[in-house]
């Protein structure tokens, strides 16, 4: 028998897993993973139970044309423009694939959500981050770094921080390539660039129901941009890359985005709160748009405070990042749960 | 303002886009897909129907602990040995996304499933395809093509023939690169490759839950190879890849596992009888183990019988290939629906 050669590709092979957030079982205050405390609406509950059904024998709806549909309603924009994914991940990871090759430059301001980079490390393209100045206001170098794809959250991720509307503008008028504005957060904020797909060729919008919609786990993202776009993307993606019972699950929630906007509107009055309390303890608190608070902690360090939060059963966000190694960033949870935390820092600080 | 350079990958602007089978909505006696014509086990049903609560608003559980610990338990290997998939689809996708780059060659037995041609044009690799005899059996050559990556559909679609296991095990004693046995109508078969996983650290298995299981709504698929085959897979699948629901399913499909084989055992028998019948009207009949059979139409034209049994409501499979033109797949119906398409086969001829 010959000696098979069963390596990676090497850039695989050189790649360090991904470490998604922590998500414990058991009775913990979850503040760590930015998931909507409020459930999801009673009518995609109710549609969802009403599918499980003898129907899940047959493929999905390749085309998700339920939830595009309704989608080109809510946005006014043709379903030829949208393009649903397994999670906005899906979607990141197909434009990625479908722009960014070996030695490809893909620019971000960083920090920010650190699941770019497993992308970019997947086609072997070239991670080229500008880093973002202390008031996480966008660096407009961002537009000259030659990327075949440059990504701007906003509001961002960890900041919660947005953008300013001109200078997304200028970022997508002197980009090099396509510009992809991650609106994984939006639905809490004031921001929004869906007009600049109705302009630009060159801009795709992703959007997830993973954190407004309270969907985590169904895994639903969608993304808009100019039809030759999609087209493309359509030609990279999984056939049946959604399946039945979350097509169902969107359908249903977009008919009832009501809920939606309510639990949004909770969620950024509890925002507020924590932030203001936060400051009252002496932390740094970046204004924040999205489901999450970034804070900067003086005394004493950060990771210790994460431990001995984690260790009374309130887990929070700490990253392995220099940038961040004073920081926590915290989810907003429901009142109860933010009146817990804050007993909890009281006590600590 | 400058002129972004919006373009695709080269050969991703050069991919032409894959066709699904069709999936018509109405009443259809939907004989083209391979779906199982029975229901997915009820406790599949019953668990879903108790899991769709506020827990959806919770990210999935990354690992899918759960399903992997019943497929260890039911496939004695570790669960460090298999991963979970958003489909098999995914899972093939993954394994040529992490061996083979551009120009690589990655080998398959042809005619087989389409989509591998999909994959491998994605990671701009090179297709090469060894043709079938007109037996179907696995052609030797196979092994001899220097490829990073070598795809074994056993049992093969659209031919639904086995390969034997000595044909098999040649093929991986000699591939330069990794073996993957696409096993997706395993459990209508008696074949079955898991034992080479055992012995060797360049094959890789995989299956799914979209026929035997009667769930291809869930988009669920498995494989099996050496733990560090899985890191690796790891490190390219997305996170949350497989959903709170699936998940569910998956588990409560596990822990039914005898639903699965009954149903299994009466497409077994249906299929015996749909062969035999065809035969009796003159057709020639791969010896098929899975859940169709390939049939050659010497007269009318196969074209032509494909769109007259869809004008009568009956959609069987018509591929776009040279090798097919007078062939049809038939998927195994209810014993019902078998009938159906039989009297209208016997007036067709």
């Amino acid at each position: 028998m010959r000696k098979p050669d069963a390596s990676f590709l090497p850039h695989i092979a050189r790649m360090v897993g991904y470490a998604p957030g922590e998500q414990p079982r058991g009775r913990v205050i979850k503040l760590n993973t930015n998931e909507n405390p409020y459930p999801p609406s009673p009518l995609v509950l109710e549609r969802l139970r009403q599918a499980c059904d003898d129907g899940l024998r047959r493929y999905p709806d390749a085309m998700a044309a339920g939830v595009r549909q309704r989608l080109s309603g809510l946005f006014d924009l043709p379903a030829e423009q949208i393009v649903i994914g397994n999670g906005s991940d899906e979607i990141l990871n197909n434009i990625v694939r479908a722009y960014a090759g070996p030695g490809d430059a893909v620019a971000m301001a960083a920090p920010t959500y650190p699941y770019y980079r497993k992308l970019i490390e997947l086609q072997d393209a070239r991670i080229v981050e500008v880093p973002y100045p202390d008031s996480f206001e966008l660096p407009p170098e961002l537009a000259d770094q030659e990327a075949r794809v440059t990504f701007i959250a906003d509001p961002n991720s960890p900041s919660g921080t947005v953008a300013r509307a001109d200078q997304v503008r200028a970022v997508v008028e002197r980009a090099a390539g396509v510009v992809v504005v991650d609106e994984a957060y939006v639905d809490f904020s004031e921001t929004g660039s869906i007009d600049l797909v109705r302009q630009h060729p060159h801009v795709i919008v992703t959007r997830t129901m993973s954190k407004s919609f309270s969907l985590a786990g169904m895994r639903l993202g969608f993304c808009f941009a100019h039809p030759d776009v999609i087209a493309g993307l359509w030609k990279v993606k999984e056939h049946y890359n959604v399946n039945t019972l979350s097509q169902v699950a969107a359908e249903a929630a977009l008919d009832d985005v009501e809920v939606m906007r309510e639990n949004a509107r909770r969620v950024v009055a509890t925002r507020q709160r924590l932030s203001s309390r936060l400051v009252g303890l002496g932390f740094e608190v970046w204004d924040s748009q999205a489901n999450f608070v970034l804070t900067r902690i003086a005394a004493p360090p950060a990771a210790g405070l994460y431990e001995q939060l984690k260790e009374r059963g309130i887990l929070v966000r700490y990253f392995d990042n220099p940038r961040l190694a004073d920081c926590l960033r915290i989810s907003v949870g429901t009142d109860e749960e933010i009146d817990l935390l804050l007993e909890e820092l009281t006590q600590l600080v």
